[in-house]
């Protein structure tokens, strides 16, 4: 797979983890213009604070943990998450500013420092094109590698995730990553990622727990300039690229055994679709009844009803067989024009086993 | 056990559910005083909309049915309620704006209106002080009837409730029904019973969906005068027959193992305390920590961050023994001084199981 031009990644076990690849690089061969959208959890990870103040810089490159959420370990996680960024800085001949930073993993527990600054000269090292080392570094309870690579003309858009819906014991988080050769006025990349992270990741659902350190970053190396006819394809393309990363994190569930596609229609505002999207993704009994194949409608209308939702009942309801692996249920409110899709998953007695036992 | 004075009960079968009590009644020798709690889901049960508008009237009777929500059965449903008080109340001798209505069962399937008509008089033949009937007329899948009595002074408070928590399919229901014959001024029975809910039936949650159905009526018969300084000990009274019922129903939620009493300290106000128990309570991650009886801080972090209470790495958590049946966890998220208690279960396999499965 061949990278967007002006990107190299390194992907490589630094001791966080017990074998498997627990550190990742995005590595800038210039600077890039990036794009963050970060969680809206009001305890965030020091990693989610450091990449917020470097967001708007340009950026060198992306450090990735995988492991341990580095949130929550008493006061000393910020200042070592400083210099963390300030000897990779060094290593690259830029200020720490240009840096970003994420992490995913175990909630509360001290990130070890030394090991990823030990492992940094050999991170460095390991730069190149092999997709596959990257996207291992950054999984905690994936069951498999999430990619997803579109073209554009002469542009390519290649993105990377990691998550399983916050199934693994405090690793509970959602990584994104998207990078893109395109040359792009930044207000105009702005727009796409936000239209694009709106319908993709920020749609889906799969226990209703936000995570500390959910983090998405569209990260744009402006190598290769588009036509204006062009410029719509690579809005698609974006859109493309992060859905399909957001419904492979809604299939890697751990526990699923569906697929549920939600698309709403007939609402007042697509906000109010969307509303009402995330509030069947989030009714544990409307996800039992799902897992139990049961059409049960009372549950939709008490969840809608839930969330303010007033419908009348010519509501419409309809549902591709239960019994398949995925499963689209349509749902027309019946009060506007306005509609919006949702993903998520069923809620299984596999989900709850596993996350009942951490230790 | 003696009733409040004023009061007559009934529970009897009409036909609703195949075997059990299924209609019940509460009957006022004299009008009461009434006080109302209703659901807040937009798409309430016509017993709500019917209960609703009769709420501040002299109170005649309060007609209970269990095994049928009332709610979502296609434009007749709100007629034939109104049609099923009116013939209540001419029994009776009185306006159907004298008459409460409560429904808890499955939603979407209309109620068998003639079969409750043709039943009337049995239920009102049948009318005696017999708690018993009447509590197990209002079960739906409860494994135990839910009473609790206090007596301050020479006045009685008498309480029923029904509901598991939304835990049998569709039958997504919490009732309350609370008899006093204290004579008091509306304002101050007001103030009790608003405080009451708020402190017990308003702090619990099984599994965060909340009902097309809930109802709480506080029935005062006003046939026994308290002295001034009692009326604090009825204030208080009222709190612990509200608070025990509440308990009875979280710790009756079907699948459930583990009763959680969650003691919110430090918080900025009492309503942030109480939205950080909420926030808890209905986090599934949590609820699925405590069945695996796993002590896990990262779990609260998250779901207060998410919640948007940010606590510092001073946050004080402790907890009694996970292994034991009833689990007290103290969180002092040192913001302030204000406090609340929030009553929950954990999530388990099995709750996931019984809910799978409705047809």
């Amino acid at each position: 797979m061949n990278l967007p031009q002006g990107f190299l990644l390194s992907g490589i076990h630094c001791g966080i983890k017990r074998r498997k690849p627990d550190l990742g690089l995005i590595y800038l061969k210039d600077f890039s213009q990036a794009v963050g959208f970060f969680t809206s959890n009001a305890n965030p990870s020091y990693s989610v604070t450091v990449s917020k103040n470097n967001i708007n810089n340009p950026i060198k490159a992306v450090l990735v943990n995988s492991g341990n959420a580095n949130c929550f370990s008493h006061n000393k996680g910020l200042k070592d998450s400083e210099e963390i960024i300030t000897r990779l800085a060094k290593q690259l001949k830029v200020n720490k500013k240009n840096i970003l930073f994420a992490s995913t993993g175990v909630i509360g527990k001290t990130l070890p420092k030394n090991k990823i600054i030990k492992s940094l000269g050999h991170l460095l090292n390991n730069l190149g094109s092999d997709v596959y080392s990257f996207a291992s570094s950054i999984m905690t309870t994936d069951t498999a590698k999430k990619i997803s690579l579109r073209e554009v003309g002469p542009v390519k858009i290649l993105g990377f995730a990691k998550g399983a819906g916050m199934i693994c014991p405090n690793m509970a988080t959602m990584l994104g990553f998207v990078l893109t050769d395109a040359k792009l006025e930044r207000s105009f990349l702005k727009q796409c990622a936000k239209e694009a992270v709106e319908e993709s990741f920020n749609s889906i659902s799969i226990d209703g727990c936000t995570s500390t350190n959910d983090t998405v970053f569209i990260l744009s190396s402006a190598k290769v300039a588009l036509k204006k006819n062009q410029l719509n394809a690579f809005k698609k393309g974006l859109k493309e690229v992060c859905l399909e990363l957001a419904k492979l994190i809604v299939k890697d569930g751990e526990g699923a055994t569906k697929f549920i596609e939600l698309k709403i229609k007939g609402a007042k505002t697509s906000q109010e679709a969307k509303q009402a999207g995330l509030a069947l993704a989030n009714s544990v009994l409307f996800k039992c009844a799902i897992y139990g194949e049961d059409a049960n409608c009372g549950r939709i209308i008490s969840a809608l009803g839930q969330a303010g939702i007033k419908v009348g009942e010519d509501i419409y309801i309809k549902a591709t067989s239960l019994k398949k692996r995925e499963i689209v249920i349509t749902v027309d409110l019946k009060r506007g024009k306005a509609s919006w899709d949702f993903y998520t998953s069923d809620l299984t007695p596999q989900y709850v086993n596993l996350n009942a036992k951490y230790s």
